[in-house]
């Protein structure tokens, strides 16, 4: 029998990487009655999931063989390649299935997909935008590219992590690309959200205080997108009431508040630049939107 | 009779600086049956408003006699200073009330309300945290500083621009304070947004395509930055599950995925260093609020 036709209500999963995302993957694999089988590089990881059910593999090549769907959820890729790029595992895995939750770029996305073509080996990419907590619970949100009937075929065990699974196309890297600007998304609004909790104690308020207000600014957040991502598309760049002129001017009372109490600002400074290049370049009347713009030209 | 004597039911206001948000400043005035005089440095800003009911002053100085309260919304405050800084209009504001809702630093507030103490003018310092549009609609949002008994003489005339205000202290550099640490986290957040539909069009994903994914992202925001805020306060730096190596890996990966295409990675390359700097000092296990920690510390 070939692990593909395996009756669907005996279904099983193998779990590699047992890090705090990977256990999360694997305890709502279990919680679903799903037959798991773990495996982490690291011995010792496995036990509170084996006292909840889970067969532990003593390698990774007996773990991919276990179960005709492997999910990957390691480090990064070379943590992925140090696993599965080996001849035992590759053999094991031929006419298998993995999904890969492991992020890393898109470029190593592809690469990836291309060494699984080379042997045999039924893929798919995908990445977790929401907190290990949100796991098996309908706040995960879960995003995969690559081959739609690969993707459907597994999406009845995939369901077992909860949530909201959306299938991104069938270019392999497009989940990768998806995770990567929304990671630069949320990294950047953190690291403006932490300069930010040390300019306010610097001027005597504590987060504390500042965070009802901070709260807010997120919550404006999801409806601005959703404009200026319409006029990026359309390639209009309306400045709704604040012209690139006034941002520039914004950027530089936080720069200077902020370095007035000695405190760095490179992140603000480095968007202060791109907000001059742009007057520079003759759009100090547009929004700021018109940055997106201008990053994505070759000079 | 005194303008501070003026009965509260004749209530009147002027309005100084005609941009955008002080013509919306004067429009919830007028529509909410205050008596509103008008007064930019540029002439011919008022017709509109002069048309809905406000009186056009000729002169600065004859604009804040018409009213016991002036509210000033200017560019920054080099301009409110080339307005409010001349003997004429010292002169005619001895005794009355500025509302200084001007967007600037801190530091400039303190010298404002230094120069207002000088000349016996009663001051406010304020800032908006909402655009244009929400003035006089619920969804509008002003901060204060300053004496609070001034607050609440002046708080039913400035009801009228609507939503929620907010008295932050006595202390006149309060608002501006709260204005920069809050404006750093919206430019610092939508740098990122912006950068990552650069980032997702060299992917070949649309910036429509990515919206409701980066909405996602902003609607998680609230929550964070209010479990982010309590631990800063508490000088606790739990990782819940995304240590700092981690973050750092994270923001490699995007710089790494940004300049592959040409596209500069400058914001985040700002935002790396920090994780950096935290982990190369020993908090590689913390979470990346750290940063917050170590950016407010003196070297």
């Amino acid at each position: 029998m070939s692990p593909q036709s395996e009756p669907r209500e005996q279904s099983a999963v193998t779990v590699i990487g047992l890090g705090p995302m990977g256990r999360a993957l694997a305890g709502a694999f279990l919680d679903a009655g799903v037959r798991t089988t773990v495996w982490n590089r690291t011995p010792g990881r496995d036990r509170e999931l084996v006292e909840r059910g889970a067969v532990s593999a003593p390698s990774a090549e007996e773990a991919v063989a276990a179960s005709a769907l492997t999910v990957v959820c390691v480090v990064n890729y070379d943590a992925v390649d140090a696993v599965l790029r080996r001849d035992a595992v590759a053999g094991a895995l031929k006419g298998r299935t993995v999904v890969n939750l492991t992020a890393d770029t898109p470029g190593r996305a592809r690469s990836t997909a291309a060494w699984a073509a080379e042997h045999g080996v039924r893929y798919l990419d995908g990445a977790i935008m929401t907190p290990t907590v949100t796991i098996g619970t309908p706040g995960a949100v879960l995003i995969y590219s690559g081959p739609e009937d690969l993707y459907r075929e597994h999406r009845p065990v995939l369901d077992a992590l909860g949530g909201t699974h959306t299938h991104l196309g069938e270019k392999i890297c497009r989940a990768a690309a998806y995770d990567i600007a929304l990671l630069d998304i949320f990294w950047t609004a953190m690291a403006g959200f932490n300069h930010a909790l040390a300019v306010a104690r610097a001027e005597g308020i504590t987060a504390r205080e500042l965070a009802p207000f901070a709260a807010g600014i997120g919550a404006i957040l999801p409806a601005i997108f959703t404009e200026v991502a319409e006029e990026v598309d359309q390639k209009t760049f309306s400045a709704e009431g604040t012209p690139l002129t006034s941002t520039a001017s914004t950027m530089a009372h936080v720069i200077h508040t902020s370095e007035a109490h000695g405190i760095d600002a490179g992140v603000m400074r480095a968007a202060e630049g791109l907000a001059r290049q742009a007057i520079g370049l003759g759009h100090g009347e547009e929004g700021f939107h018109r940055v997106a713009e201008l990053l994505g030209r070759r000079s």
